[in-house]
C-alpha cells in the first residue's frame, strides 16, 4: 500500500468533518514536520508532531518495530521529519486518532543550542529569538490569527464592493503633521534630494493618497505599513506598523460610523469562527475574559457621546471623588487612555465612539462642524486598549480646507490635495484601524512586539 | 414614492442579473457620482454618469421638466451630483435601462482648470495629475483590475492552507547582496545609528525574514511593498513596488514550478471571470492580443528547459543568423530580456520555466545542484514581458550556506538566518512575483509608471 501524503490539518478534517469514506481511504499517511516533545519508556515512544498547517499536535506512537526506530528515540524538540505511519482512530482518547509509526526518517536535526525547549518561555525571552519563536505554541496562534485578520480585513470591504488601493510609503509629506518621520536616502550621496529630487520620507498614514480614489471609486480602502519615528518604548507603539485605511464618498461622520461598527464585528466573528483552538488557547493562557468581552462586544450596538458630554462626565467622576493620574479635566484637552478608558469601561461598559473633539486637538483635514469649535471626528474607545479605531468627515468645503492650511503651512506642499476640492469634490469620510491593535484586542495579547513578526521599536533591530 | 439609494453596479446587477420582482421593486431611485460627459440638445439632455461602482456608466436623460434642470444644463464633466430618476429598461438599446432624472443636485462643481475632458489624453499626461487619473477610463479599470488581483493573490493562497507573514520593511540587510538600497534616518540627529542603535535600510525582498515562517507553518507567503534605489529609468521598474513571496518547506523545485503555474494561472483566471468589462476595454484599448495570449497561457502546460539547453538554443539560433543586441552568447552569461523573450516568444511559444543557472549569477541562498556549477533556481519567462516569476530551491545544508555566505561576508549580520539550517532545517523552495509586473501581464499595460497609483521612479516624485 502506498501511503498518502498529507498534512495535519488535512487528518484532522477528514477525520472530524469527513465522510466514512473519505475516512477509511486514509489508513497510511505520510507526514513531514517537526517534533514538540519525544517521550519514549523503553517500549513504546510518543511524539507530539506539528507541521504548521494547524494549531494541534498529532500524536506518533513508536515501538521497536518500526523502520528508524534508533532514529525516533533519539528525535529532538525542534527536530524535521518524515514519518510514514497508520491511522488509527482513538475516539475514546482527547485526541481523535493517533498515528503508529512505520517508518521514519530525520530532515534536519537540531543543534545542542536550540533555544526552543519543552518548559514554558517568557515572552521577552521569545522576542529575543524571532527567528525561532513562530515555532511556539503562542506564536503559532498569533501569528495565524494575524494571517486571518488580515484576510477578515480583505473580504470584508471586497465583498462590498470597496477598491484596494496600495498608497505609497515612500513620500513627501507627513500627513498630520505630526512630526518623527523616518527620512530616506541613498548611499551613493549624503545630498538627501539625489534620488527624487527632493527630501522624502516614510509615510505615516495613506489618507492623503487614497482621498482622490475615493472621489473617483466612491468606496475605497489601503492596508499597508505605516511608520512612525517616535520614541515611545510602549507596549502599544512600534515604528513600523500596519494599518488599514478605508475612504467612503457621499458618506457623513454617521455612516463612517456604521462602517467602523460593521468592520469590527465583522473581523471579530470572522476570527472567531475560523480560529477556534487558536482563540480558546488565548482564552484559556493569555486571558480568561477575551471570548466574553468579545461576545459582548459582537452583541452590544456601538454606544456614541459627543466628546463635550465625556468631559462633562469625567468632570463629575473627580468630583465625585474619583482619581485619575491626570486628573485636570477642562474640555478642549486631549483625552489620556486613563479618561478613555474609564468612559468605556466604567461608564458605557462597552465599545464607544466619542465624536466631535475641538478642532484644536484634531487633524486639519477633518470637517469643521456648525459651532466652529469642534470637527467632525469619531474615535472608538474599548474596553482594555482605548482607542481602537480614529475617524472622521473630511473637510470638503475648499475656502475652508485653504485657510487651514494655510495656517498650517502646507498648502503649497499639498496643492494636488487641496484641488481635489475643486475637481468635483463631496462629502466623504473614512477612518484608521491600526492593525497590530486590532490583533492586540481580538488576540489578548499585551504587547505589540508579540503580535508583529519581527517588531520594529525603538533601539531594537536584531533580525 | 421613496426614491431607493442605489449605485451603478448594483442597478446593473439587477436589472441584467436579478429575479423579476427584485426589478419590478427599483423604480425610483437616487444616486451620487460623478458626470463623465454632458449634452442637452435644447429639449433633451444626456449625461453619461459613474459613481465609479463598476465600469460601466450609467445614462441620466433630462429635460425641463427635471427639478434642478438649469444645474444639469451647466453639468460639467468632472461635476459630483445627486440625482433621483425612474428607471426605464430598454432592452432596444446598447445599455439595458436608462435613468429619467426627476430631480439633481449639485455636491460639487469643477474649476475651470480641472484637467481631465471628454478627449483622449496621453499616459504621460495622466502621470502627471495622478490625484485625477482615477477617474479616467482607463485608470478606472487598472486600478479595479489591481485590486482584483490582490484579492486574487490572497485567496489562492488562503484557500491553500498559507500563512500570510508581514515581513518587515525596515531591516538591516539588503537581501541578495545587489546593494543600491535605500537608507533609513531620522531628522533628529545625523547619527544614523540614532533610532535603532545601527544603520537601516527598506527591504529589497522579504523571503529572509519569511523562510523561518515556513519552517514552522509549511506554507506561508508575504505580500507588501519593497524598494529597490536603482537608478534604472525603464518602464519596467520603480523605486516602490509590491511583491508576493511564498516560502513553501518540504517542498524542491519542481513542487515550486508547479505552484508558481498554478498561482498564475489562478490569477489570470480570476481577473476574466471577475472583471470582464474591464479586460474587454484592455483587448480593445490597449492591446488586442491580451486575451488571445491570456486564454493560451491558461491552456499551456508551462514548459521546463535547463538553462544550458537555453543556451545551445541561443547560440544555434546566432550561428543560424539571429541576431541579438548582445549577440555573444556564452555559458555562464546573465541572459538579457532579448534572449528571454527569444525563448518564450520564438522558440516555445508560450510560458517556460528556465531552470537550474549558473551559480555565479545567482543568489547566495539557492541550493546548490549535484553538478557544482548550477543552482536550483527557476525563472519564469513569458512571452512580452520576459521574466515574470524568480524563483529556487533554498540550500538547506548548513556547511554549503555558511560557506557561501563567507565568502560574501554576510555570515555575520545573517547569523540567525544560517541559524535556521541547524534548527530542524529542511528542504525548502519559493519564488518572488513582482506584482506590478503581472498586473501590466494581466492587462496590457506598457509601463509600470500607469499600474500603480502613485509611482515611485527615480527623479519623479510630484504626490
Amino acid at each position: 500500500m502506498e501511503a498518502i501524503k498529507t498534512t495535519n490539518f488535512e487528518l484532522f478534517d477528514i477525520i472530524v468533518n469527513g465522510e466514512k469514506e473519505e475516512k477509511e481511504k486514509v489508513k497510511l499517511v505520510e507526514l513531514e514536520g517537526w517534533v514538540k516533545t519525544n517521550r519514549d519508556n523503553g517500549s513504546i515512544g510518543f511524539i507530539e508532531f506539528n507541521d504548521g498547517t494547524c494549531f494541534k499536535n498529532v500524536q506518533l506512537v513508536y515501538n521497536k518495530e518500526a523502520k528508524g526506530y534508533e532514529v525516533l528515540t533519539a528525535l529532538r524538540t525542534g527536530a524535521a521529519i518524515k514519518v510514514i505511519g497508520e491511522v488509527v482512530l482513538t475516539p475514546e482518547m482527547k485526541q481523535p486518532f493517533e498515528i503508529h509509526v512505520k517508518e521514519c526518517e530525520l530532515e534536519g536535526d537540531v543543534a545542542d543550542d536550540y533555544p526552543l525547549q519543552k518548559k514554558r518561555h517568557s515572552f521577552e525571552f521569545l522576542r529575543e529569538i524571532a527567528h525561532v519563536r513562530p515555532r511556539a505554541n503562542t506564536f503559532q496562534a498569533v501569528y495565524r490569527v494575524r494571517s486571518v485578520l488580515s484576510m477578515a480585513i480583505h473580504e470584508f470591504f471586497q465583498e462590498r464592493g470597496f477598491i484596494y488601493v496600495h498608497t505609497p510609503l515612500i513620500t513627501t509629506n507627513d500627513g498630520e503633521g505630526a512630526g518623527n518621520v523616518f527620512d530616506v536616502t541613498t548611499h551613493d550621496t549624503k545630498d538627501p534630494n539625489y534620488f527624487y529630487g527632493r527630501k522624502v520620507n516614510l509615510t505615516v498614514t495613506g489618507q492623503l493618497h487614497v482621498e482622490p480614489f475615493a472621489l473617483a471609486f466612491r468606496d475605497v480602502y489601503t492596508f499597508g505599513p505605516a511608520f512612525r519615528a517616535e520614541h515611545s518604548n510602549t507596549a502599544r507603539h512600534a515604528s513600523e506598523f500596519w494599518m488599514v485605511e478605508p475612504e467612503i464618498a457621499f458618506a457623513d461622520l454617521s455612516d463612517n460610523m456604521d462602517l467602523i461598527e460593521d468592520c469590527i464585528k465583522y473581523c471579530i466573528n470572522y476570527v472567531i469562527k475560523s480560529c477556534p483552538d487558536e482563540m480558546n488557547f488565548f482564552n484559556t493562557m493569555i486571558d480568561n475574559t477575551l471570548l466574553e468581552r468579545l461576545n459582548h462586544v459582537l452583541n452590544s450596538e456601538f454606544k456614541r457621546m459627543p466628546y463635550t458630554e465625556g468631559i462633562e462626565i469625567l468632570k463629575e467622576a473627580v468630583k465625585n471623588g474619583h482619581k485619575f493620574d491626570y486628573n485636570k479635566i477642562e474640555w478642549g484637552m486631549d483625552l489620556q487612555s486613563e479618561h478613555e478608558r474609564y468612559l468605556t469601561e466604567q461608564v458605557v461598559k462597552g465599545p464607544l465612539f466619542l465624536t466631535d473633539y475641538p478642532k484644536e486637538i484634531k487633524a486639519f483635514y477633518m470637517r469643521l462642524n456648525d459651532d466652529g469649535k469642534t470637527v467632525a471626528a469619531c474615535d472608538l474607545l474599548v474596553p482594555m486598549i482605548g482607542e481602537l479605531v480614529g475617524g472622521s468627515q473630511r473637510e470638503e468645503r475648499y475656502d475652508l480646507l485653504k485657510k487651514k492650511m494655510e495656517e498650517l503651512g502646507n498648502d503649497k506642499e499639498l496643492e494636488w490635495y487641496l484641488d481635489t476640492r475643486r475637481y468635483g469634490g463631496c462629502r466623504h469620510s473614512g477612518f484608521g484601524i491600526g492593525f497590530d491593535r486590532l490583533l492586540m484586542y481580538i488576540t489578548g495579547m499585551q504587547n505589540i512586539r508579540d503580535t508583529q513578526p519581527y517588531p520594529r521599536t525603538s533601539g531594537s533591530i536584531k533580525y
